[in-house]
């Protein structure tokens, strides 16, 4: 039988990472291609208390159906975070709980874009953010990401030609894939850009609390002074992904309307988890947790460095990150990643080609992202040196 | 600050019913709007025992992002019980672990219609449904629905008159609002009408299990030959709802798209309660389970039957269901089930009227859903007598 799909769905292919991610079930490929916390991050102990209150005290408010905008407390306590130490938000705000911060940009580009309306993105960007905005057959322009974040001029001039730009999408912390943060300059100027061409700005930003060294950058949302932007914070990175928590924080409005879109897709987040966010984030130190998270990944990403120091010495280049799980490597502009990625794979070590985050993604790009929170230090020093000889081979030294 | 929603999100109503929900959190209110299972079917010791083995032995797993399929055993045990009990699924088939059956609808919408395309409803539906469909900008087209379902003449006088036509919802069993089951002959009919203007169909089909009397009438899907069926079933009301689970058993090409879809949307559904329900199926008797639900609903369908025989006498007309959670009462033609429950709300007794389940959502209607798996005894006893008092006001009695 011929099924008649919708044209969305006929234009969008399945994730390139996803795909990379089902080769690595193999067990003995050393995996850099994920996106996925350290188990060892996570509060099992802690979850595992708190679960078994919920389940003796709470089981029927646990259980059932709760509202749209998520469970109050659970809203409170991370509103109320996010202003208190971040100075996010603001009284016309409010916060809602979704189901991980990918839903934060289904539900904002399901609240703006029109079929054909025009998306801004970094370029490269998140895959998992580009194929949602192109799941509303949205018009995809990237403008090229500098080391200190979006190329402004370039923003600018797509400003002036692009006609019916609605939205900014912009990991500026410890972007995905590359770990660049945009210097604080360009987030003002990124404002008054939005501000003079009236368009939206979603601010993903679920490394945020990820910084291993130098010095902090204020959230664009804790700048504006509008209601401008979309800020999206996700729970995945500092409690567990596993339990797709995340959250948005955006002006009243544009809340409602996010809420409207989230009641017809899947009517609420789970909530015995909202519930267990809860309670861990009222009862735990969480600032605490967060520490620990950053000393580890700290000494991951140190490990992986060193190895690439020592095993890719003058074949690749490599960008040493702030914070985030990422670290973007590099070829002269004549290579491709894809390629090399391949040549890897055989030898058992799995990265992603730069190619994967690229707004046309018919573009080669000569980058790879390899990721370092997953493996472990015996992982990332052999497989760093297995990623070299496949370096030599396809650069034919 | 304007802001420039899309066409979309600002055509789209916040539900009806979950705006009389929020007032019937006040607790003094006797509520029969909702549609929530009771708190007492929900298996919390069961699955504290479970959780508490999940956090122990394997919460590095379940606390992981996971694929977008879902926990690949739930999937296999879900489809294994659908096919050997129901006969529901063939080798052509796949199965795929959504975030609540509401999910299912939203990714099938995705999937299948472009703006403007036509789906053709029972008329009344589940509102949640419509305005998922909406929520894409589809041609929404009602059907009369009898006592055996849908009208199958005025189905295939609209399949003859609308243009595009890609998909035919239903809920064929213990229908919402109403309660009432399509006959086997209209199952086998609308197959065939399917067939005959190569139409798909939703079977949503979350009441399937909750029969308290009648003779079982196999699910469409299990009738199916060509592969024309989505069949969207759910965890919430024999697991519980707060966890949203549910499922979608659709032939393995409409299963790719699903997936495409949802990747986008949310990742993956909360893994930890996939392999919760994993367990409980596997671990635990889920038919006694699902028999214990039964005879609790069935007792408290006929103690609402029984206050409504009581109290209401000539004023209203109700329809004795045969299961799911609600029951249908109407006024002659001329009544209005909104002004109705206008009054009755003043006298602390919520139901829903039953224009919010209508396709065109403008239209009057004399009727009223009641809702009979969350209230106590006491309650139905109760609220049906002050119900009773409002339609005396209502009628003028």
């Amino acid at each position: 039988m011929n099924y008649n799909f919708s044209d969305r769905i006929n234009e969008l292919k399945p994730s390139a990472i996803r795909e990379i991610l089902k080769v690595t079930q193999n067990p003995s490929v050393i995996s850099f291609a994920a996106g996925n916390p350290s188990v060892e991050t996570f509060p099992a102990a802690e979850m595992a208390e708190i679960a078994q209150d919920l389940f003796t005290n709470r089981a029927g408010a646990a259980l059932q159906y709760g509202v749209t905008e998520g469970y109050t407390p659970l809203r409170e306590i991370t509103a109320a975070r996010l202003r208190d130490k971040y100075s996010i938000g603001s009284p016309n705000d409010d916060l809602i709980i979704v189901s991980g911060g990918q839903q934060g940009m289904d539900l904002s580009a399901k609240a703006f874009l029109n079929e054909n309306d025009t998306i801004i993105c970094e370029n490269p960007s998140f895959i998992g953010s580009l194929n949602c905005f192109r799941s509303y057959k949205a018009n995809l322009v990237g403008v090229p990401l500098q080391f200190d974040g979006m190329d402004m001029d370039k923003l600018e001039e797509t400003l002036k030609t692009e006609k019916n730009v609605k939205l900014i999408y912009v990991i500026p912390t410890f972007q995905n894939p590359t770990g660049r943060v945009m210097s604080l300059e360009k987030r003002k100027k990124l404002l008054e850009l939005a501000s003079r061409y009236d368009v939206m700005i979603i601010e993903d930003n679920p490394y945020f609390e990820l910084r291993y060294s130098g010095e902090y950058v204020p959230a664009i949302k804790s700048l504006d002074t509008e209601g401008r932007v979309i800020y999206v914070g996700s729970y995945s990175k500092i409690l567990s992904p596993g339990i797709r928590l995340g959250f948005v924080c955006a002006p009243k409005v544009v809340m409602g309307k996010l809420v409207v879109g989230k009641q017809v897709t899947d009517v609420h987040t789970n909530l015995f988890f909202q519930m267990l966010a809860h309670d861990f984030l009222s009862r735990y130190n969480l600032e605490e947790h967060i520490e620990k998270i950053r000393a580890l990944y700290r000494s991951k990403r140190d490990a992986m460095i060193s190895a690439m120091e020592k095993s890719f010495g003058e074949m690749m280049n490599f960008e040493k990150p702030d914070g985030g799980l990422f670290i973007w490597c590099g070829l002269p502009e004549e290579y491709d990643g894809a390629e090399l990625c391949k040549i890897s794979g055989q030898k058992g070590v799995a990265a992603v080609p730069g190619s994967s985050f690229l707004v046309n993604d018919r573009d080669v790009s000569p980058y790879v992202r390899f990721n370092f929170s997953l493996p472990t230090y015996e992982q990332i020093d052999k497989g760093i040196s297995l990623f070299a000889d496949a370096l030599r081979e396809y650069l034919g030294r």
